[in-house]
């Protein structure tokens, strides 16, 4: 297989490797996010400097980007709040200065099609990646492909029901206050607990609102996207009874309406976490690369 | 092209005609839903007496249904509420009595390929078609292809939010009391009001009401699916003004995040009617008939 290198570009820092794959990942760099043309020349340099060239590149990136191939905008970063971020041209900088094919994705459809490829999704075609911590964003796959349509999916912020008796909480979402993301994301707990959430006791309320919020957006994904498996990860999911609350407040909303024996007698296998765990950003810019190559 | 046949299979008729296309579509007929054997014995009649014989056939089926080609029960009527049509195997009854391929799915899959491939979906290749009437439901094109995954999509059935202050109305899902069916369908409307939503006035109250809660429903979807147009049809979207309505709050409530012009200034031609009206069931099982060809 040929050698080739991801990025995992992030707001906070980007990861680079070479490899194929989970078993043949190679030389892990981790680049803070600075200005686009500090932290994209390092990029470069990284990739240079490699004893091996690789055949291609993959990008697994931040949003919002443009993923339309006849857009003027292809591959660029977008609107994103990051300062300084705004419209760059991330995936032409990198095709341009290496030379070699360059795939490219939202970090989240890039972390779905490498645990469809290596982890929890293998062997589907209709697959649902989801991320609570920061923020809550999903990739998703259908019909093999990762969807894109419009612009890409933004699963977290969908508006879901909130009881303001039971959770006064206004939510902190810049555009939609109390949508998914803004009640549920890792700086929403923060806010309406005053603690993070890794500091509360595994028994306390927040945890069952918390399922709460998180089993209402996977109901609502369930029924629009109809996927063979889902997949929970991120660090708010890394919590361990958290997916057994999610699991038994799904099954109760679906209510045996959806009449499929993976969500009715296995349950346990359709709501999974992620088989690679950290690795499933760099190893989805992998990914990227090897299918930009075919 | 070669002459094919569609069955649009409904809970209280079954529309059976022949022909290509939208500007080809000959010889209808509307056969009452009876027992599975004698409506399915009147259809094999009805196209065994053209005086053409067909290439294929297409079933645009009512559901839910398995589409699961490995499955043993493919091709089923599998657990509808519709007494003596569980367990029924539509699609293979035909294949057999009429010995040509059969194309076969939703209902409102099969609507939105017709709508993709001759009426308001043109030149897309993920979009979205929901109908509101007896039930809301839709299908959903993801990557030119109808989106399965677990059994398939079952869009009205989602979760939304619902102002118990505003709205005391219980919802009439036998499932889910107030899903996003249970408080907007034609019969919820009728329920609530007393009256068939037909009868009420264009300032009636109640359209505000409607329109909210299918603005929510869409844009929950244009988060989860990024549809590169949405399709509102259905009884309930006779009403000359629902359409207005709800793409004035489907902008509200997206609130300028997601930032693609389609939506920020054109919305007008982003949620849309359908473009052939009542023929697009029949002609989603032509396009059915059509696809399973090649």
């Amino acid at each position: 297989m040929t050698l080739v290198g991801g990025i995992e570009a992030g707001g906070t820092k980007f990861v680079c490797a070479v490899g194929t794959g989970p078993h043949d990942l190679r030389e892990r760099v981790r680049i803070p996010t600075a200005t686009p043309a500090e932290t994209l020349a390092r990029c470069v340099d990284y990739f240079r400097n490699q004893r091996e060239r690789v055949g291609a590149i993959g990008i697994a990136c931040f949003g919002p980007i443009d993923l339309r191939p006849t857009s003027p905008t292809f591959g660029y970063i977008t609107s994103t709040p990051k300062p300084g971020w705004q419209n760059v041209d991330i995936r032409g900088t990198m095709a341009r200065e290496l030379g070699v094919p360059v795939g490219f994705d939202t970090d989240v459809n890039a972390a779905a099609l490498s645990e469809m490829r290596w982890g929890a999704g293998r062997g589907r075609e209709n697959l649902l990646y989801v991320t609570v911590g920061t923020g809550i964003g999903g990739g998703v796959i259908a019909n093999g492909s990762p969807v894109h349509g419009l612009i890409h999916p933004e699963l977290g912020h969908i508006p879901v029901r909130h009881d303001l008796e039971t959770d006064p909480f206004p939510g902190i979402c810049p555009s939609h206050g109390d949508c998914l993301e803004g009640l549920a994301s890792g700086p929403a707990m923060h806010k309406r607990w005053g603690v993070a959430g890794h500091e509360l006791p595994a028994d306390h309320k927040a945890w069952a609102l918390e399922a709460e919020y998180l089993a209402l957006g996977v109901a609502t994904w369930i029924y629009t996207l109809s996927p063979e498996r889902v997949i929970l990860g991120g660090g708010v999911m890394e919590q361990a009874h958290m997916h057994a609350l999610i699991r038994k407040r799904v099954r109760e909303l679906l209510n045996r309406y959806l009449d499929a024996p993976q969500v009715r007698d296995a349950v346990d296998t359709y709501i999974v976490p992620p088989a690679l765990g950290g690795e499933a950003g760099v190893l989805g810019a992998i990914v990227l690369a090897l299918n930009s190559l075919s």
